[in-house]
């Protein structure tokens, strides 16, 4: 039932504040986490608009990612979880609702900034939205 | 982390469907549920016009929420949860908050219906509110 979990994640306070939740579900039958992050194109498209300088800011993005990628890797493989991870360039949700079609999930643990959050204020809340959307289970971790 | 949960419920078919979630839960370190049913108020003011009518309705709401009450207490409690149960009329997002600022709880699960159901394309998202406006995290489980 809490099996497989996807866990996006925009590496925030709220969103490593998840993982003791995931922690705590082991002994609920959790096994696997996968660990998404999603590189928001609208933030790149709305601060850039030359798309070789853009280009080289999602590459930036991109590396920064991948470093705190691995510490999260290293961090749930400690708890004993099977790790996987992806890193994709879209709309957040999107990237979220595609990953829950094409993987065989339990459940979907994700932090919620609520309305604190600029970017979110601006461009949507993601959290919200995947609620909205998913057709498996969401645990929401507030701020 | 999951000790306490508040288990909000209209007794349908997808609130019924989170107890399984919270029976899982138990193995997690689950131990007491306190199930709420709200009564809504703008139900009765939307449908009624003559309040000594209102109150009947009430009165017969309230006798059918006790019965089903009591079906899902035995249901929990065999589980091995000690148990606490409300019956509440207001706007039930609101009763929900409400519970959540009085009791010491770990975790809220709710069943959400999504778009499908009439009654929250009226009156709006009980699950989206909750979800917006709690401050402990929330288990939405999904139609």
């Amino acid at each position: 039932m809490f099996k497989k979990i996807l866990y996006p994640t925009d590496f925030s306070e709220i969103a490593q504040a998840a993982i003791k939740y995931i922690e705590q579900l082991k002994s609920a039958g959790a096994s696997e986490v996968v660990v998404l992050h999603a590189i928001d194109s609208r933030s790149l498209d709305l601060l850039v608009y030359n798309p070789a300088v853009s280009m080289e800011f999602e590459k930036t993005l991109r590396e920064d990612a991948q470093n705190k990628m691995s510490s999260v890797r290293s961090h749930l493989e400690g708890m004993g979880f099977v790790v996987s991870t992806g890193i994709k360039v879209g709309i957040p949700s999107r990237v979220i609702l595609d990953a829950e079609k094409q993987e065989d999930l339990s459940l979907i643990v994700l932090g919620s900034h609520g309305k604190s959050n600029i970017r979110e204020m601006l461009l949507g809340s993601v959290s919200e939205e995947v609620i909205r959307s998913a057709q498996k289970p969401v645990l929401v971790i507030k701020r």
